[in-house]
């Protein structure tokens, strides 16, 4: 792209050293206006400085946009993910990739309403993020410029980077000089570490990588009781108490933090081909898969449980590949929501130094309900005769190939 | 069925004193010969008592079948289940499900020998367990004649069973007059609880319950770390010393008892249609399961893994349901088999208090390894250029879909 | 089923012999009270006679229920359906499954209107219909009683039958003496034929058997080409003419008789555990299918198709089972409707001794249009050099396969 | 790339104008040494003349590579693809895309015997084939150079192409110098024609297109009755004549070219992104696929035969895509061959003016025959009792849901 056909660039800006750096980047080498989007979506960094620095680094002041997506982000992305009980590769709660969608929306609403032509992002150009961005601008605005500056400049080292921004006075921490052991994100609903000290997946992870949960080994010696609450596949109540989404998951976080729930050690395949090995901590997540699987349990019909089931691998692929703003995930979605209109009801569970168990569920449309299973009068009674007709024609053709097999063999 | 057609029966007979009943049942309703066979699946008894009770119940010496299948067991049926990473609803190890198919499998054997013509279980009519024998004798012998004492006689009660007992001298232990308050089934894979007591979802399982797994809350205080070999997709060695099947999965059992680990508390989908609540403890197998997913995350490739995952939810429903000698069965068998080449290598695990944790992982056959990542000499080193090529034709149909919507809106 | 248990029971009633016996003996056996339930969907018969034969077999004028269905059978069944390109075992259209869940539905609708405790269908007891049929009734009123008389009379020969109407001066056809050389089904969307002549599956139909399309070698020598008109996903005109649901398909089906397409001669997998071979004639819907395939190749995306090419054979086996009415089936159905927003659009078909061929497709929504596929100045312009970066990353694990392979060979 | 950095290239080379020039552009270019190879699939051309060809542009006689693979290409890429009935978009028999990964093998092959250290494929830059082509380089050898030429020169118009020809003294055989009005792609499995007068989809394909097939209104006005024997999933013999694998598919293309059978005029979702309208004539593969049909519907049990049509499409997909080396299509080609192994017996089918219609099946292994369904003595005899049974507890699960409903109404 020529540089000179940028305008106007929003740029998804967190206030640290690396976007200011490619904010300082956007201005030298494209020339170009350039807005600043920052978001809350929990990762737990105050917003404000990110606005300072902004206006520091030149922004002018109706170009910086700030805004608290806590909500937003876990009612509209976190919660229907959490209706398909989503797992990537048998065990990653899809913590980073559910976040990109709603920023690049975002960025792109942002774009549309000042007149920009183009957006940029942080994310390196060997990761899946730049795919989960980059997809979501595409779909929502299929003629926007992307600016991915890992994959163009040529500050390719952190000396490169360092002199960069000492040459344009842009402010580094001191503990920004030298290179991370690891590189992390976090939001409202994981943090997930990943890179040098975490590359040699045969090695432990050090203690000091974790930021979000306490070792199950320095958890409280007694469980704790919780009960959560659903209503139509979404939780709503913690203990009795009703909350936002976002409260909600803030909650469970701060159960699961103390309880030492919700640590994962992954080799994972990313979509752009190789493998790599995260370091994931979902404290809130991981209680919610479990109460959410506990009340479908009891509400939910064997044959949509069982469709549930056997689409959820492919709808978890497309979040973490970054197709949130595909027809095939919203048809997915639009199934499993179909499936939760009775998922409501109290889950009872047992947080303990690493496990999270479900140890009670009830709702008012249990299918389990021993009215149900018995009956009055005969209406459903189980006549135990109806199983040997049951089992005979589903044995029919088992039993047609094993006479074949028999036949065979004469 | 008419009570004389039978001949000579195969009788799945445990020593019990309910299926010393149903022998005496055969006995005096089908006046027909009674074949008994015990199997030992490391369901933890003596199987010489056994021989003593059929004898003295009649049985001719020449008529009793005892056998050791401890191996075959696991070799032939539970590893290649592990092989799938098989999980029944999300979280079922399928422990008693895989069980049957065998039992089934040696009455036929036993009854083509002795040249019987029926064969019989001991299992309940509104259970599994009847369909997966079922299943597994029509399968294997499609004219086999089929007697379900449960779902045929009148001994519909526990006084009942008792009286028929006591007319026919068989004799009860103590604590057996009374009805059990919850029935239990146990082999090297699992042990599973359920009904009575535990009946109602939204009350904890008691502690009696438990057999297998010491409390998580009174484990050791000390994580335990073990090392667990593969080949080929299957557990060889624990903490590098060579085992059986068998062996190795009872070295699993007895890790995971002392350190709680394996505690499932399920409201599952029976196949006859019902809900039901089952407690289960699968200590080695839910340590084989991590351990397997670890050796596969660096072994396996993203497209073989993922379709692995996508097949699994009906691969697990059909061993649940009792399709093991089913030719769908063996046609995923034979996808995953094909998958596991090169699942070689070691896992890292800690066992701490219920959790079990993949710390580390290595193989000879890693497709994680370094030295495959970034290659020599530029032979497959990633170039971040082809990142944007990738993404936009990722992206080419979403951006086509988006150019639409723009165009409607118009 | 105690006899004297049923009250009063609604009965499939078609008019002719078999159904007629069944209402006489529904009141001899029974001794209950029957509500005729007589409905066109469109199998080409006259209801009125129906009337009079039920008054004429003591039914009294309230309780005689004759209703025209077509409308409704097109448009929320068949249509529905054709949306999923429904085909079972990648070949039949599922006319009789599709035609069975909406019978039940209105009997049930029918007994709760007049305080009936039962219902009967004259499904023969090793088809499929009596699964179809009862599982409609079970899932919508679920403490009905179902009487299936194929299932339970001594009726068990053509002679039995005759002798019975005979008793009970049911009028007999002349041609219904004598056992019919085949069985029917008939209704808007097919007719199915099966039994007697038709059961070698290695002998080809006899020419008698067809009666909805005239042979492809006397249809006409010149080809017709028409136009089909989709609205959502639903057909809505033929050669710019607007039709209802059911006149639409007719018009279809008249078409397609003509030129002798939608014959079909298959061996096909019954629920109950066998197979069977079915001729079937499906002239309109076979046209629908591809005329509906053809909107949607230029409408549709090829995630949301590819999508519903992997859920169809679910969809196809759950219609074709009967389990219209079950979560799953409404979840999948949930999934294609979301889908099918934008298939709107004009087919043009040939159709020609039996051929249905597209010929051209054209859209408001188009996805392919020229405008798109170019777009103005390089909005979407597809970059040749894009594909490399595509190609390289998508080889980039198998590369590392390869990598291992060799590595293995040292 | 870096020009100097090859050495010696494997050419797929046709001898055709646009191979030709991309062969001198490769000497000029690269000025490396260029190795050609070309391929017999059936295509229909002599294959000397490219030899001559060769050696005039000056290639080395030990640089040439000629052979015939049309056993191997319907032997080992078309027969397995059969086995899996494979179709793309319900419609598209994958004729040229089984085709590429076999023309990639070969070039590899021939890379490592002569020591090249790249290929070279002349695939445009939007099309399919270049990923096909690539992919399989890549996975067979991962460290191979790929040369691109349609995206990387500057010979972007016809003018261009005929000018370079010009200037190094290629021949041009005087219906070259214009455009083609389409392109094509011709094996033994089929002809695909797309481009230029094809593009608008809304417009008939000219007749001047079609080179394989008569027109159906021009084919015999009688019909054509043949057999086809199945030898474990594969075709062995039409008419009883046993025949190789490739003489076997020229003899189905010979009987479907005269009786216009296999013309599909189609708007597909290329992998690259976007959609294209093309033009397919498959006269033997679509006898194939029908006949190959028509066997399993005798020999195959239903599990098998859904488990298989619900694996076809993500199948398809893959082979369409160009992963034939990929673990998955691998794996599902396990599944698939695994369920052939009864697929033996004849079929008679009817092919008539572009309809081919199968009037009957026979085999030795057939689940139809009669012995079966009825069988002697009681042994596998179906009671219509049972299916009481299978419906009641088919039916339970969505009896418990009504009686949910009936609830929540109250």
């Amino acid at each position: 792209m020529a540089k000179s056909d940028v305008k106007k660039v929003v740029l998804a800006y967190s206030g640290g050293l690396d976007t200011s750096i490619i904010l300082k980047w956007l201005q030298t080498t494209y020339g170009c206006e350039v807005v600043t989007f920052t978001a809350d979506l929990g990762q737990g960094e105050e917003l404000e400085p990110a606005r300072q620095k902004a206006l520091l680094l030149g922004i002018k002041p109706e170009n910086i946009f700030i805004e608290d997506l806590r909500e937003e982000f876990v009612r509209d992305y976190v919660f229907p993910m959490f209706r398909a009980n989503a797992v990537y590769e048998g065990q990653y709660l899809l913590g980073t990739s559910i976040a990109r969608p709603l920023i690049g929306k975002k960025q792109i609403e942002i774009a549309e309403k000042v007149g920009a032509d183009a957006v940029c992002h942080g994310a390196t150009g060997k990761g899946n993020d730049q795919v989960r961005f980059e997809l979501a601008y595409y779909a929502l605005k299929p003629d926007v410029k992307v600016i991915a500056p890992w994959r163009e400049w040529d500050l390719t080292s952190r000396t490169k980077l360092i002199e960069f921004a000492e040459k344009h006075q842009i402010p580094i921490a001191k503990d920004k000089r030298g290179e991370a052991p690891f590189s992390t994100d976090a939001n409202l609903l994981h943090t997930s570490s990943e890179g040098k000290v975490l590359e040699d997946p045969s090695q432990d992870v050090p203690d000091y990588v974790f930021s979000r949960t306490v070792d199950p080994e320095s958890a409280p010696d007694k469980p704790t009781v919780i009960t959560v609450d659903f209503e139509r596949g979404d939780a709503v109540a913690v203990d009795g108490v009703k909350l936002t989404p976002a409260a909600l998951l803030a909650k469970l976080n701060e159960l699961g933090r103390v309880n030492g729930i919700g640590r994962l050690d992954l080799v994972e395949n990313r979509y752009v081909g190789m493998k790599s090995r995260g370091m994931y901590e979902t404290p809130g997540g991981t209680i919610l898969l479990a109460a959410h699987r506990g009340i479908e349990s009891i509400t939910l019909d064997r044959g949509a449980a069982h469709l549930k089931d056997e689409l959820m691998p492919k709808y978890a692929e497309l979040v973490y590949n970054g197709f949130w703003f595909a027809p095939e995930r919203e048809m997915l979605q639009a199934a499993i929501d179909k499936s939760q209109e009775f998922v409501t009801g109290r889950v009872r569970l047992k947080l303990y130094k690493g496990n999270v168990t479900v140890i009670g569920r009830e709702s008012p449309y249990s299918l389990y309900d021993q009215e149900l299973v018995t009956f009055e009068e005969g209406a459903v009674a189980y006549d135990q005769h109806d199983a040997q007709g049951f089992i005979k024609l589903n044995a029919l053709r088992l039993r047609t190939l094993g006479q074949r097999r028999k036949r065979m063999a004469k």
